[in-house]
C-alpha cells in the first residue's frame, strides 16, 4: 500500500523574508494622504485578504463599515476634535505645546474611511475559546486590522488609525447594531511621505525601547 | 538652491504581494507540534520583528514571557485542562461530542512556551491615544502578536494561540507585575502538517464567512 501524501506545504525563502522584514518597518501609521481615489475593488480585496486573519473559535467578528457620506465623515471628524480638545488637558507646559504641534490624523484627506467593529453578538465560533477570555472576541478583529495595515502597505498604501474619537457616538453616527464594539476607524489612501521612524519618534515624543527591556523568561 | 531630497521609499512587487497573500493563507492555528527544539536566536529575531508593530502613542506595551520551567509549563497546562472542562459544559449532544473530540492546544509537545503581556501601567507614550479608547493598549499587543504570527510561518514555524485558560493564575503562576494584564499564551515549534483550512473549518465546527456578509457602506 502506498501512503497517503500529506497535505502539501509552502515555504517561504530568505528574500521573502527579508522583504517581509521590510514591509514590516515601513508600515507606519499614516497622518498625510494624498486625495487621489482608491479603486473600491482594491479595498475590497484587502479586506478579504484581511478577513483570513485568525479568530478565537473561527469566529470571523470583523465588521467592515466604509463611511462614505460627506455627514458621517463631518461627524466622526467633529468627535475627534472634541477628544482631542479633551486630551489635549491632560498635559502640561511643554508637552501640552508638543502634544498640540503633533499631527494625530488623516480624517480630512483621506479618499477611504473605515470604521472596524467586533460583532460580540456573533453565534460563528459557538462561542469556542472565549469562555476564560471573552476578550479574544475583540482580539480577533485587531490581528484582521494588522494583517489589513501590512496588506495596504504593500499596495503602497498608507493606513493611520485613529483612536481619538467618543467610540458610542461613532457608533451612532454609523447606525451599527448595538451589539458591534468600535474597535478600529481608520484612514486609508495613499501618503504624501514614507518613513521607517514612527512619527512621534521622529517628534521626539516617545523613543523605541530596547528589545532586551521587553523579554523575560520563566 | 536645490530640494531637499524627500525620504526614500520601499515599493513591492507583484510577486512579493502573491507571496504575502500566500503567507496570510497558510497561517494556521498549529496544535500539533515535532519536539525539535527551536534556536532561541531565532525566537529573539521574531520578537525584535514583532516590536515593529504600531502601538498606540508608540507606547510598545508588549512583554514576553518565554515559559521554560517544566514547573511553570505545568501549571499552564493544569489551568488549560481545568478551562476546557468547564468550557465542554456550555455543549450538549453532538456539539459536546465535537467539542471534546477536538485538539484545542499543543502545550505538551511544543518547545516554546510565549506568554504575551500588556503593561498597563507603562509610562511610555504619556497616554497619547488612549483617553477615550483606553483598550487600544491591549489592541496594540495582539497587532505584535499577529506580526509575530506571520514572520514565524515565514521561518516554516507554527504558532498556536490558546485562550482557554484562567488568565488571573497565569499570571501568578509567571509570576508577573499586577500591572500586566495577558494577551495571549503561544505555543511555538515546527508543525506536523500544515493546512490551507483551518481547523475548526476542517472538523466541521464553524465555516467561512463570505466577505459580503463582512462589508457594509454608510
Amino acid at each position: 500500500m502506498s501512503e497517503t501524501p500529506g497535505p502539501s506545504s509552502r515555504e517561504f525563502d530568505a528574500a521573502f523574508r527579508q522583504a517581509f522584514r521590510d514591509l514590516v518597518l515601513w508600515r507606519r501609521d499614516v497622518r498625510r494622504f494624498r486625495r487621489d481615489p482608491i479603486d473600491p475593488a482594491l479595498i475590497r480585496s484587502l479586506l478579504e485578504l484581511a478577513s483570513h486573519a485568525p479568530s478565537v473559535g473561527h469566529c470571523q467578528p470583523w465588521r467592515f463599515v466604509l463611511v462614505e457620506t460627506a455627514q458621517c465623515r463631518e461627524a466622526v471628524r467633529s468627535s475627534f476634535v472634541r477628544a482631542n480638545a479633551k486630551a489635549l488637558e491632560n498635559y502640561d507646559g511643554e508637552q501640552r505645546a508638543q502634544y498640540a504641534r503633533l499631527k494625530l490624523e488623516g480624517l480630512e484627506a483621506a479618499p477611504v474611511h473605515l470604521a472596524v467593529f467586533a460583532d460580540e453578538a456573533t453565534k460563528a465560533g459557538s462561542g469556542l475559546g472565549r469562555q476564560t477570555m471573552p476578550q479574544t472576541l475583540q482580539y480577533s478583529v485587531v490581528g484582521a486590522v494588522q494583517t489589513l495595515w501590512l496588506a495596504a502597505r504593500a499596495e503602497g498604501l498608507g493606513l493611520g488609525w485613529i483612536s481619538i474619537l467618543e467610540p458610542e457616538n461613532v457608533c451612532r453616527i454609523l447606525e451599527v447594531p448595538d451589539t458591534w464594539t468600535l474597535i478600529a476607524y481608520l484612514c486609508i489612501g495613499r501618503p504624501v511621505e514614507e518613513h521607517t521612524d514612527p512619527e512621534l519618534e521622529r517628534h521626539n515624543w516617545q523613543e523605541r525601547l530596547s528589545t532586551e527591556r521587553l523579554i523575560f523568561k520563566r
